[in-house]
């Protein structure tokens, strides 16, 4: 279902899940007088805060989803493992955006994978493991170090275990629960890199200055943009995020991570993509006049997309657990924006919020 | 009644009015994991749309007032004009800030000038006119052209009459409805400039940079920053709103209007004072890292002060009554922030929302 005209001014957005990325889209929506309703499993969520409507109920409740998509004039999600009889169950009585296919293909990192490398677009070695025999079968084709994946409901480094020889691949079949999963080859990469691009309902399409990434035991640590990365490379990055986000139907904003390998004549690979604002693009609330927020807000209601030059350099980092303890220290800092997403308790791992420092455009 | 420490995150700030202003400072307050309560007249408030919890009541139902105060941690308010017995009801179980004494002087045009010449600082030439044959008396000493303004809950040129010959007095006297006034004289100036100032709990002060400011009809239609005037004058205009919050005991936002007179040997005459965040300190939210929201709700959180420096140039235009009908071409602009305030209906002479429109700092 495609919408002809923008949803006006005082229209409601649907957002299904309500932490800190549904906040977040939440306040940027409210800056172009448009509302949310915020649908979450659990009644704390971070996003009820800013919302003019909430409701509590389980992904899997389809009535409830049904009810909820009846008040709202446009659905999105701000994760992308939704069930995909939740989207459908939104479906019959709202549009939902991003299309059920962004969901399908980001879904299943096996689905993923094989998306990407044929649309021609480099991945990482990688080979399908649906029992423990083909785990070791894929271990002879994508030599070690590698990681074992689960194919769905993965994230920050959870669901893997990581193979060094031969004879770790029943324990890292174990670990992963023996789930259906694929192995992929580690990448000796110089970098980590993303893209955040937006595509409009007509197909219109911008992207956010390339950001480099450095993870800190599997969950993103900081963001920088610009990334150390020659100009026709960081070229070719939107490009692929442009030609992935094309061929997927997308509306919204895409997320493309990927690595730069190959020293001198270096090369881009790509390792993840989401449907959805994303960690890597927080920096764009700082240090540009539309936020990733914002641009995923205009695209689903149909908006003109917003304008995404970057007027600042800017390194964004998170507060993980107790990091958010320091919020006095770093609200005091000259240059700093503290952005804290309202958890009461900063349990080890939890993203509690991040900080952006940002600096003259260089 | 102050507060020793700051507010951890977490804590509700009670916000008395829910207009843009109180909008735009519900979403700056979550960005710092705080939430919001906003008491309202009417149950069509723009910032009930972004807030945790709403109440609709009376200004002056000193009851609800009172019960709304005991559910959070300290109140503010978006507006002047909120009666004293409001501010001394909700001062029984909470903080409020900024202190009675900023919104005593505030309230009432002829305290206001009193308190600021008091200081040894310029005002335009004005009388106190309590009766017609006062007003009379009056235009003899303050000769027109000249306002005649009444003493309280004027705003956005209303409660105002000028006077261009004598015998303008009666019909002006009618005008303003007969109500205790004092009579300005028209200043010359050659712009109209004003400073956002903040002042934390123990004292600490900071200045956005001095803004040009346009109006038409009684109504702001553009600020401009920055303003073009001269290094020294601006710190001139600062060190002005600094010695009036002060004096105040001010703990939140000022806002400092004056004009600029004097041609080659430029001087400056305070206009108006606003204990509270203003529509000329809205491109702080595009055009800083801190927005002037941002800072009132450090300040009166006991939170230290962000920063203040401006990365870009900036024109915020303001969109009044159909204006915001243009919101498709705004939101297609490049270099424009677009902001709607989630109001139903477009009324004349009423404040729909803004652009920002920066460039490279100069």
């Amino acid at each position: 279902m495609m919408i002809d005209h923008p949803l006006p001014p005082g229209s409601t957005i649907g957002i299904l899940g309500g932490g800190q990325l549904g906040r977040m889209t939440s306040v940027a929506a409210s800056r172009l007088g448009l509302k949310t309703h915020i649908y979450n499993d659990t009644p704390d969520a971070p996003a009820f805060d800013v919302a003019a409507a909430a409701t509590v109920g389980a992904y899997d409740d389809l009535d409830a989803i049904a009810r909820f998509a009846e008040q709202v004039d446009v659905v999105t999600c701000e994760f992308e493992n939704v069930p995909a009889a939740a989207l459908e169950a939104a479906g019959r009585s709202a549009c939902v955006f991003p299309p059920v296919k962004s969901f399908e293909v980001a879904q299943d990192r096996l689905t993923e994978k094989d998306f990407v490398s044929g649309l021609g677009i480099a991945v990482a070695p990688y080979a399908a493991v649906a029992t423990l025999a083909d785990l070791k079968g894929a271990i002879l084709r994508v030599p070690p170090p590698a990681l074992l994946k689960t194919r769905r409901f993965g994230y920050d480094g959870k669901g893997q275990a990581s193979i060094h020889t031969l004879c770790e691949a029943e324990s890292a079949w174990e670990i992963i629960g023996e789930a259906p999963a694929i192995l992929e080859g580690m990448v000796a990469f110089e970098r980590e890199v993303s893209v955040i691009a937006v595509r409009g309902q007509d197909g219109t399409m911008r992207f956010y200055d390339v950001v480099e990434n450095v993870h800190r035991g599997g969950i993103l640590d900081t963001s920088t943009v610009p990334a150390n990365m020659a100009p026709r490379l960081a070229g070719e990055a939107q490009a692929i995020a442009g030609r992935i986000a094309e061929a997927l139907g997308h509306v919204g904003v895409l997320t493309v991570e990927m690595f730069q390998t190959g020293g001198a004549s270096p090369s881009l690979a790509v390792n993840e993509i989401a449907p959805r604002v994303h960690n890597s693009g927080h920096w764009t609330q700082d240090a540009c006049l539309i936020s990733q927020f914002e641009n995923h807000v205009r695209a689903i209601c149909g908006w003109p997309l917003g304008d995404v030059a970057r007027h600042s350099d800017a390194v964004m980092t998170n507060l993980i657990g107790d990091d958010a303890g320091e919020w006095r220290q770093n609200a005091a800092e000259a240059g700093t924006a503290l952005h804290l997403y309202g958890k009461a308790e900063a349990r080890p791992g939890r993203k509690m919020g991040h900080i952006t420092r940002i600096s003259p455009k260089s």
